[in-house]
C-alpha cells in the first residue's frame, strides 16, 4: 500500500527552528515515512548565511536561493520558519503557486495576512498548517480546527509568551522589581536583546489574533486585537494582588460576546485567583484555557518556544500535510463564515482593582464611591489603610465596561482628595 | 463550492451522550454545514426503548432496529454510544461493510479490538474516530495521532477516571476514608450504584491501552495492562504522602522502555509530588501528561466524562469524518508498525515507599536494609519513629525493577522483626 515516490519538503531557513526540522528529518526517517505512508525527503534548505557552520545539517542541501527552491515544481510541502513579513509572505505565495503545501510557524505573517493566505492556499488547492505559529509544541490550532469543531467556542485565555511569564513569576516568587527580572531573563536567554516584541505584548497579540480567528470562525487581524504591555507591573501590584488571593499574567483574551453577535481580543496583565489553573503556570512555559460550550473547561499546557518544541509541531504539521498529498485531498482551511465584527476595548466587560493615594479625611470614601456611581460602576469591595496622614483606597469593582471602568478612573484623577493612581489592573478568570 | 447532498448520519444509543449529541445536531445545523463544507442530517436513532422520554429527540427518528438502521447504504457516518462489546461491535462492523465511517466512545470495545476494527475500516476505505473514548472532551487521540505524528513520544501519566480522582481528591482534602469519600461521590452521581469498572482500574486500563497504542504506534490490549485498584488507598496512606511532599493519585501509565526495544502500560495509585501538574487536577476532571522528544512536557487538561463534553468529542469527530468523506479521502488509520512489546509489571522501573510496623529494638534497621541490599534495591530516605515498645520504618527506595521491589516487599514480611506491612505505594512522576 506504501507509494514509493518519495514526498519532497523544502525548507526555509535554519535558525534553531529550522536547524531542529533538520534533525529530526534526516535521522527519523523510518518513523515519518510509516507515519506518512510514503517515503518524505528533504531536498533543500534556504538560508542567508551559507557559511555559517550548522551542525548535522547537509552541506549540500544549503542554497541561497530562496524563490528558485520554492518554484521547484517537484518540491510538495515547502516548511517556512524565517519569520518576519517579506520574504516569508512571497516564497510562500510562489509556493502555493507551484503546488506545494506550507507548514508554517510564522505568526506575525498569519495575524496580518493570514486570511489572504489562506485564500491562495485554497486557490491552488494545497495546504497552510502552522500549529507551530501559537505557543510551540502545545497542540492548538488542530484542537481548536478539528477537536471542537462540533462545540461552540466561547472564551480562551491564555499565557501565550513565555518570556513575559518567566519575568512575572520571577517578580511572584522572589519580589523583584520589572528591571531586574527582565535582566534575570536577558542573562537565561529568555529575552532577547531588545525585548519589545514580548514585554509590549506584540508576539501576544499577534497569537491573540490566530486564536480568535480560528476559534470564532471569523477574521480578527492584529490591528483588531488590543494591547498593554506589561513592562508597568510594579512589586506593589504583586503585593495588592496576593492581598486578593490573586496573582499577575499577561494574558491573551479572546472572547464572545455574551449576545454572541461580536468578538473581541485582547492582550493585558491582569490579575487572576490563585485557584485559577493558569495561575500555578511558572516559569517559561504557556498554557491556554479554554471555555466551549459543551465541552466545559479544557487547558493545554506545555513549553511555548524553543527549538525542539517548535521543531515537533512543524513536524506533526509536515505529517499532516504530507497525508493530505498522499490521500490527494487537503486539510481543512480558513473558516471565517461567522463574520462576527471586533468589538473595541471600551466594550470588553471585565473588572478593575483599583489603588488610589488619597487624603486621610472623612468624607473621601463617599466622594469615591459617588465617582464610581456616576458612571455606572458598581464596587465589589473597598479596603481602606491610613498611614502619617495619607491613607491608600483599594477598590475592587463589579463586572463593567472598560470604558466606563476607564472613565470612572479619569474623574477619580480629578478629584482634590484623590493624591494619584497608584496602580489599575483588570481582575480576570472568574 | 459548497456540495448539496446532505450527509446522512446515524445514532446507536440515545442516553446521555447519544441525547446531547442529538440536541447539538439539531440545533447548531448551520454551523455543522458551515464546518464540514455540506449539510449533515441525523437519519436515525436506533435504542432499546423506544417509549422512553428524551426530551428535545425528534421521536419520527427513533427505531428499534440498529442492525437496519447500520445496514442503510445511504447512511454516511454511524456514531455508536451504546458501549459494551456487542452488539456495539457487529453493528459497527456491519457499518463498515455498509460504506460508513464511524464515531465511537466505546473504550472497552477499541481497548479489546481495536485493531481487527482498524483493519475493517481499512478494508472498507472508511474511517473509525474515537476521540470520546478516552477522557471525554479533552482531546487527546488527535494530538497524539496527528500533532505529535512527527516527534517521538516516551511517557503518558494520566488520570483518566474522574470517579477515583473525585473519591481521592475528597480522602486528600478532608481526611475521610475510602468508604466515606466513595458514599459522597455516589451521592452526587460521580459514581455508580456498581463502581467496580472505575474503583478497580477496568475503565482506566482500557484507556491506558489505547493511548499506550497510540502514542507508541504499536498494539496494546487491555489484556496487556497492568492493572490495581484503588479501593485500599487508606487515609494512612495519605498522611504518609503529605509527609513526603506527594498526594495519591489512580494513574494510567504508559511507558517507553529506556532501551527503546519495549513498552509498558499500568494503572495503579501512586503518590505524585505536589509540584506535578497532575497533583493539582481537583474533583472529577482528567488530566494527561505526554513527554515527547522534541516537544517536551505537555498537559492537557477537562471534564473526563459527562453527557456534553463526550458529545463535544464526538461531534468533533463527526465534522472530521464528513469531512473526508466530502474530500473522499480517509483519515490516519491504526498505526501499529513499530511492533513493540509490551512488558510485565516485574519489568516496569518505579520506586516504593515502604511503611513497616516494626519491633522497637536495636538492629532491625540493619536486618531491614540487608533485605534490601540482597535484592539489589537501592534506598533512597529511612525515617524511624518509634511508638509504645513499637516503631514504624518508613522507606523509600531508588528507582527499580517492580519484581525486585515486590521480592523485597515479600522477604521483609517474613523477618520477625517485621510485625507487617502497613502500606506499599509507587511514587512517580519526579
Amino acid at each position: 500500500m506504501m507509494r514509493t515516490r518519495p514526498l519532497k519538503v523544502a525548507l526555509l531557513g535554519c535558525g534553531v527552528v529550522g536547524s531542529e526540522v533538520t534533525r529530526i528529518m534526516t535521522t527519523h526517517t523510518d518513523d515519518l515515512t510509516q507515519r506518512i505512508g510514503a517515503p518524505v525527503e528533504l531536498v533543500g534548505i534556504a538560508v542567508r548565511r551559507p557559511d555559517r557552520v550548522r551542525e548535522g545539517v547537509p552541506a549540500e542541501l544549503i542554497t541561497t536561493d530562496a524563490t528558485a527552491l520554492v518554484k521547484r515544481d517537484d518540491v510538495d510541502v515547502v516548511v517556512e520558519v524565517i519569520g518576519g513579513i517579506e520574504p516569508a509572505r512571497s516564497l510562500i505565495t510562489t509556493a502555493f503557486e507551484h503546488g506545494a503545501s506550507v507548514v508554517s510557524a510564522n505568526k506575525a505573517l498569519l495575524a496580518q495576512d493570514g486570511a489572504a493566505l489562506h485564500a491562495a492556499a485554497e486557490q491552488h488547492g494545497v495546504d497552510l498548517y502552522y500549529e507551530a505559529a501559537v505557543a510551540g509544541a502545545i497542540p492548538l490550532v488542530r484542537p481548536l480546527r478539528e477537536s471542537l469543531a462540533g462545540d461552540k467556542v466561547n472564551r480562551v485565555l491564555g499565557i501565550v509568551n513565555g518570556t513575559t511569564n518567566f519575568i512575572l513569576d520571577k517578580m511572584d516568587s522572589s519580589g523583584a522589581g520589572y528591571s531586574e527580572a527582565l535582566d534575570e531573563a536577558t542573562a537565561l536567554g529568555y529575552a532577547e536583546a531588545d525585548p519589545t516584541a514580548d514585554v509590549e505584548g506584540f508576539d501576544a497579540a499577534a497569537k491573540a489574533a490566530i486564536l480568535a480567528g480560528i476559534a470564532f470562525h471569523t477574521r480578527v487581524r492584529l490591528d483588531d486585537v488590543y494591547r498593554e504591555g506589561m513592562t508597568e507591573v510594579t512589586a506593589a501590584d504583586f503585593a495588592s494582588a496576593k492581598q486578593m488571593g490573586c496573582t499577575i499574567k499577561l494574558l491573551a483574551i479572546c472572547e464572545r460576546a455574551a449576545d454572541g453577535r461580536s468578538v473581541t481580543a485582547r492582550v493585558h496583565p491582569a490579575m487572576i485567583p490563585l485557584t485559577h489553573p493558569l495561575a500555578s503556570v511558572r516559569g517559561a512555559y504557556n498554557a491556554v484555557f479554554i471555555e466551549a460550550e459543551a465541552a466545559g473547561q479544557l487547558m493545554f499546557y506545555g513549553p511555548g518556544a524553543g527549538g525542539a518544541p517548535t521543531a515537533s509541531a512543524v513536524l506533526g504539521d509536515i505529517v499532516a500535510v504530507c497525508r493530505n498529498k498522499v490521500a490527494e485531498a487537503t486539510g481543512p482551511g480558513e473558516s471565517a463564515y461567522t463574520r462576527l465584527p471586533v468589538s473595541t476595548m471600551g466594550e470588553v466587560v471585565t473588572r478593575y482593582h483599583i489603588s488610589l493615594d488619597v487624603a486621610d479625611k472623612p468624607g473621601v470614601l463617599a466622594q469615591v464611591a459617588t465617582v464610581f456611581a456616576e458612571h455606572g460602576v458598581s464596587i465589589d469591595t473597598v479596603r481602606q489603610q491610613g498611614k502619617d496622614g495619607e491613607a491608600s483606597l483599594v477598590v475592587v469593582t463589579h463586572r463593567a465596561a472598560d470604558a466606563a471602568l476607564s472613565a470612572t478612573v479619569e474623574a477619580l484623577r480629578k478629584l482634590d482628595t484623590v493624591r494619584g493612581v497608584a496602580s489599575i489592573m483588570r481582575v480576570e478568570g472568574e
